[in-house]
């Protein structure tokens, strides 16, 4: 069978990626180092992602702000664990004018900055000066508050949506009373993300927590949603972090509580960003480009005329957005259904292919013939081939099409969700009992998926241990599913008894 | 009769406005130079403003993408007068890791880039650069795209929303095949602004050309929408501009035409900024703080229940509750009524002044004698006081007051735009005839207003000196009304025969 893609995901993976994101049209390199063009199609999804995701962040109370983008570096020199996580890939401003040098632009010597400043990687201590502001008696707490920014890591080695220099997220931050109700909110937001990530992005993922190596820098405890790609490598997909009072204790965050005492505040933050594009990308796509869930189909529907330059083309044309304003009338995930007519004056069958290389739920194609029969041909984006190796294009009455859309796109959104939930079900081992068997399982196959193994929870140089052990097989602990079974038996890596479960596996 | 705000707008127009930014919660110094932290409040309304503006632009057939947030210097080498217009203002990013030297942290001298990065003051190069990819032959054209993006111009004196190092904007970017076409989108867009500012923030503006001095870097033409402050200042609050082949020609922007020949495109580029909140302050504030248009306020209606800390206030609460979801079923401007119960455990006349200092449109107050009558009593934010320079709070009847709301709602809407349009109307002169008039014009008042005058539309030097005798005065050309008088007689500055009217005034 030929598919539309010049590349399998048998071929190359890593390939096959790069064609998804470039024959959808998502992205592409802007040139300008690590830095892409996220073009409509992909920005589109990114759109339908913050709306839906700003809505659950909004209903569980949090309000957005904005923060500036530059961060002095003096903010950073007060929390030591955390400037040594991000300044190896900080962008640093030091001037602030241009001047012609020998036909060439260059920083003007006399326009140094005092203090230079950092492009914001992540704005735990500019929000936290906020707050230090903001707080000064229990009544102003929580403060409940979350951002949607670019950010910037200046990453050596980069890969659209997964690894970007600049990328664009949500970052929530939140101040409390006591650490029980920071950690309640730590855990509230993870379940915001697992929900999301499932639900939406129909991509299931584990929720656990980070093992300490992991940890994003300052949090006393980090959580993670893990999603397994189709080559069974993992993406870290979103992060939530309990930060005790490391950032209040830096940045001051300080309340008067019901007593008078004063107390440093319990802080949180959490974030989701770009980068989930690449999991939609790598979860649903397939050798004929991408599927996108309809709950995030910038259009999910698109109607092809099947255009001749002919006279009959305008009847054609009406016939099809008769078709379009009724589709638009009917709801799917309680709204309206987003239907796009393609007018573009093109070979039908490459806007056909067009569309479903970028992954339209549903195509209609209407041609002279379906018009006389009062019919629409309709191809399922996630079923495009029937058991013959053909594509699987259905006639439809139109009434019938338009009656049944809003449960077939409900279908396509749970189908997918069903096939990527079976595929990390059926590739996560839980028997693995020592370390050789780890080593083979992973060794055995070119996409072996995960291990959930017991383990006794090491700390310090005996973690450093099993983390070196595991990066010379190219591993990773990913995390302590909140769901694992229950420890049993004797840690696989240090053969002290285990107290909880660990997921390994290759990443991304 | 005494106001909210510790100073009036006739006091110190510039002390009112700091005032209101801060008391109403809209923004706030960040600690990091000329960039402020925008708050719920201020956010809220941006939020309100994009979601509308965006609605309009992806109707007008634009579809959003994102650019790098760095743009290396030789993008900005190819067009000289581009780069003359902002070299003076861009922050340069020069390094991409700090290291800890003497208990500080540096830039690191071993991570120094070989091109610096300009982080955007705006990004007709870097989108031009992307243009010239997606751009072969007269098929591929219009592009018609849109960016939601952060962009920093380093500002010598900032003032919060008005001019920030760093601000939030949309910018619209298009390439055509031909002039005609392209100037046709550089006025469609400014009438989307005009009808922006008029019938969302109900700012009544003045669109026309802005003459040759005051044109973007690089334009062939710039317009512009100027409203008129409280104080009679002029407030660019957006623009469009006919690029011509500037950007094209730099960014190498070429498509083979019907014929076969090879043409370069014709650009345009649009936006409209946070400034815009900045305008809508200084439009509708008064001095009891801010009073936001009901089509932007993110609670058009805020219930305020009178609690006194006894048995009652569950009572109190859950019928104050069954208001909101009363309320919540109304539409207004066909959507939804948004209303904000507030449960904050505060005094009560408290939380109402901190709502009419935010402007929320209507407040409703509700105790224990409006529950047990079955009433509310209602506040509308543009009618604090009645004749009597009493608050006016208004008792009625539950049901009548959610019936009316949806009228009074646009009522409220449409009485700020007219008490506006007013003020500008009034305060714009046409009958100026020579320079000294002028000047005497504005010398006689503090708050002068706009004139409109004949002029012979000079350039080169003729042009350098008017804006020089206008600069010496405190003025500026504004734009040339596209609904201006038609000239007649002399140039109020050259003497030379009127080809138009130019309107002066200072501004912001």
């Amino acid at each position: 069978m030929k598919h539309a893609l010049s590349v399998t995901r048998e071929q190359d993976f890593a390939a096959w990626y790069q064609a998804v994101v470039s024959e959808a049209d998502m992205a592409e390199e802007s040139g300008v180092r690590g830095c892409m063009v996220i073009r409509p199609w992909g920005y589109g999804i990114w759109e339908q992602m913050q709306r839906q995701l700003d809505a659950e962040i909004k209903r569980t109370g949090h309000e957005n702000c904005y923060f500036p983008l530059f961060i002095p570096l003096s903010y950073f020199e007060k929390e030591a664990e955390h400037v040594d996580g991000f300044a190896k890939e900080m962008a640093v401003v030091t001037h602030h004018r241009l001047i012609q040098k020998d036909g060439r632009l260059v920083p003007d010597p006399d326009a140094k900055l005092e203090e230079p400043l950092v492009v914001r990687p992540t704005s735990e201590t500019v929000i936290g000066a906020a707050f230090s502001r903001w707080v000064q008696s229990w009544r102003d707490l929580p403060v409940l508050i979350n951002q949607w920014a670019n950010v910037v890591r200046w990453e050596m080695r980069t890969r659209m949506f997964l690894r970007t220099t600049e990328f664009l997220w949500q970052e929530g931050h939140t101040a409390h009373a006591t650490e029980a109700e920071a950690r309640e909110e730590t855990l509230r937001m993870l379940e915001v993300y697992r929900r999301f990530a499932e639900d939406i992005v129909a991509m299931p993922v584990v929720a656990g927590e980070k093992p300490e190596n992991e940890r994003f820098p300052g949090a006393v405890s980090t959580y993670s949603i893990e999603a397994m790609m189709q080559d069974g490598k993992a993406l870290q997909a979103g992060t939530s972090h309990f930060l005790g009072t490391t950032f209040s204790a830096a940045q001051n965050i300080r309340f008067q509580n019901s007593e008078g005492a004063q107390e440093l505040a319990q802080t949180t933050s959490w974030g989701v960003s770009t980068r989930m594009i690449g999991g939609l990308i790598m979860t649903h796509g397939d050798d004929d480009g991408l599927c996108v869930p309809p709950r995030l189909a910038p259009w999910q529907v698109v109607i092809v005329p099947m255009l001749r330059d002919t006279a009959e083309d305008d009847a054609l044309l009406a016939y099809c957005a008769e078709i379009a304003r009724e589709i638009e009338a009917q709801d799917a995930f309680r709204e309206p259904v987003r239907v796009l007519l393609d007018r573009k004056a093109a070979k039908a069958t490459n806007k056909r292919w067009g569309w479903v290389k970028k992954g339209a739920p549903v195509i209609v194609e209407v041609g002279g013939r379906d018009m006389a029969g009062g019919n629409v041909s309709v191809i399922r984006r996630d079923r495009l081939y029937n058991e013959a190796g053909k594509l699987d294009s259905a006639v439809m009455a139109r009434g019938d099409f338009v009656a049944g859309l809003s449960a077939q796109l409900a279908d396509i959104q749970s189908s997918l969700y069903r096939t990527a939930r079976e595929r990390l079900d059926a590739n996560i081992v839980r028997d693995i009992l020592d370390a050789d068997a780890l080593s083979a399982f992973f060794e055995a196959s070119p996409r072996p998926g995960w291990a959930e193994v017991n383990w006794s929870k090491p700390t310090g140089a005996e973690l450093d241990a099993v983390v070196e052990w595991l990066k010379a097989r190219k591993l990773t602990l990913r995390n302590v599913p909140v769901d694992a079974l229950p420890a049993s038996g004797t840690c696989i890596f240090t053969g002290n008894v285990a107290v909880e479960r660990v997921l390994v596996g290759r990443s991304y």
